[in-house]
């Protein structure tokens, strides 16, 4: 069966709650998410990059924070250079969400640098390939529809100041799905 | 006197309208704008590299197609090789703004291809300097506030499918202006 | 059978000599390479689009000019707006390679550029996954061997100031040939 | 007196090096030079943030780990988050170096990560303006020579594995302190 490992960071809960998501879109694309959670730059990573040597595809979750992934993430980046010499994560699917106080923050920044970390690896890299939303953005957040914010590299959301059950809003955690859908698909698609 | 050139082009008239309101702020800071309308691809750019040549600052202006600068403005970038042979714009003052149809669409990626031409020239880059629009995102697009989209390389702004008289809104006018205002400003002081 | 489509502009030579080495990989993978070559921005763009909607994966190529791709390719990529509505290219495998003076040149911008072109079509972005090259960089410039330079988000080679016959040198060729022959294989993954 | 603060974090000596040799570029430049070493993601940072404070300029110096800065400079970055909300470095000038095994790795990426932190900031980019070396880059790796990569975001060099005093060479030494020199330079233009 694919598995799709989702490795993340969250500072205050809405990564958490993003990649809650991204992993019941990777059930609803058929496969299995393995759930890897960060907690320090200090931690031992051995049991995170296993899970990722082990599963067809990852998916990186990271808040923006001044601009780029979190410092917890920049560390399993980093410790990933064993994986590295040896080139053991080549040709796994890769794919990578967000999220930050506003709708730029240079989100965009934080993914690239998750898609440099995968072609360092050798990795394919999939955005969403969800269409921007239809909404008027002079005077709609867009708050229930899939990619509101109008992103490609990878799931790009917003939340507010505010606790996780009620921000990121709905149609930011249903893009988070489905990604998490399509990447679970495609993944599928490589492993054949 | 401080002149800082606005080189930019524009497809349907809202970058154009930006660079209007660059050029109210680049007055607003005491300086000199020269206001230079790119067309084609094919056309002469003599004239436009000359304006930047004689200018303290540029800033250049760009609606963001397919994440990236749009053509007319990628042939200026290129024709600029001439003038990057004898580093003749080294130690100038460069900053950016763009517009697209979305808040994100890449469009940091836009305001880094000019970053990266004007590294290429030894010029200084400077983004705007403004804070973020301190608005709930969740249910407000932000219209009247500048900076309500949170961007930092440069000045990122959203138009809808509607003409440029009235769409991009008020804010993101203010924060055109706000950006020409300082780098007026900051040219002055790097020609003191 | 898998076709891979080969896009690229070459200004002297260097960039289509490339293109050439990728197109002998693509082969030795297994697949059937249709070149294009892109003449100029002012260029009707239908048949080089329709070729890579006809073909499973597709290969950019551009030589790195003021640190971007150059204005034919900027230009084809702006034209593929019209399969961007669509959606057209989703899913298929995409990548590239550039070409420049120097090592450096900002030319992993111009890969960039190409993969957010890529990431706004859906499609997914490989690099080349080949290790670095094993050479001593303080004296040996490694032109025999591929990935002297390091790079991993495409095909990064050097040029120098000479015909097409001599530079890039043997193993910036052979570099772009296991791109090729790498894409070629796993476009042949995805389309099974 | 013009200040500049040099922090940086090394790994194996070599960006100490580096360090060393843009100290002696600033000090070339008629400023003072402030040296922040940081040690670990775990540190206290306030020295290091209110050395920043206290300086015109500050120059950022990293090894590039697998694509980006190192896990110490990433954890000084969001640790200016508290400088951030005050906007307390705004107008200073900011620039970058960095080292790694390769003539490419991803350097451009560890100098924008750099670039982006200082535009959340407020502050101005500079790159080194150092021309390109003139090499033949097919049989001279341009060991003595400044800029022998071709770089332009900020000081890019190249260590072989060898100890900091033999690499990286001579070359890349003198890149440094010419940017070190062009940064103290500029910032006592911009603090007049």
């Amino acid at each position: 069966m694919t598995t799709v490992a989702i490795v993340y960071h969250s500072g205050y809960g809405h990564t958490e709650a993003l990649a809650k998501a991204v992993a019941e879109g990777v059930k609803r694309g058929g496969a299995t998410a393995n759930i890897i959670k960060l907690e320090s730059a200090a931690q031992d990573f051995t049991a995170a990059l296993d899970a990722v040597s082990a599963a067809d595809a990852v998916i990186f979750g990271s808040p923006t924070y001044m601009g780029d992934v979190s410092v917890p993430l920049r560390a399993f980046f980093e410790a990933s250079s064993k994986v590295w010499f040896t080139q053991g994560w080549k040709d796994k699917l890769a794919a990578g969400f967000t999220v930050g106080a506003t709708f730029g923050g240079n989100k965009d920044h934080t993914l690239t640098s998750m898609i440099v970390l995968s072609m360092q690896h050798g990795m394919l890299w999939s955005g969403p390939g969800v269409p921007n939303a239809q909404i008027n953005r002079n005077s709609d957040a867009g708050a229930n529809v899939p990619n509101r914010i109008g992103s490609a590299l990878g799931v790009v959301t917003q939340a507010d100041n505010a606790a996780a059950d009620v921000t990121p809003p709905e149609g930011d955690r249903e893009f988070a799905r489905l990604h998490g859908e399509r990447i679970a698909k495609l993944a599928a698609k490589l492993e054949a």
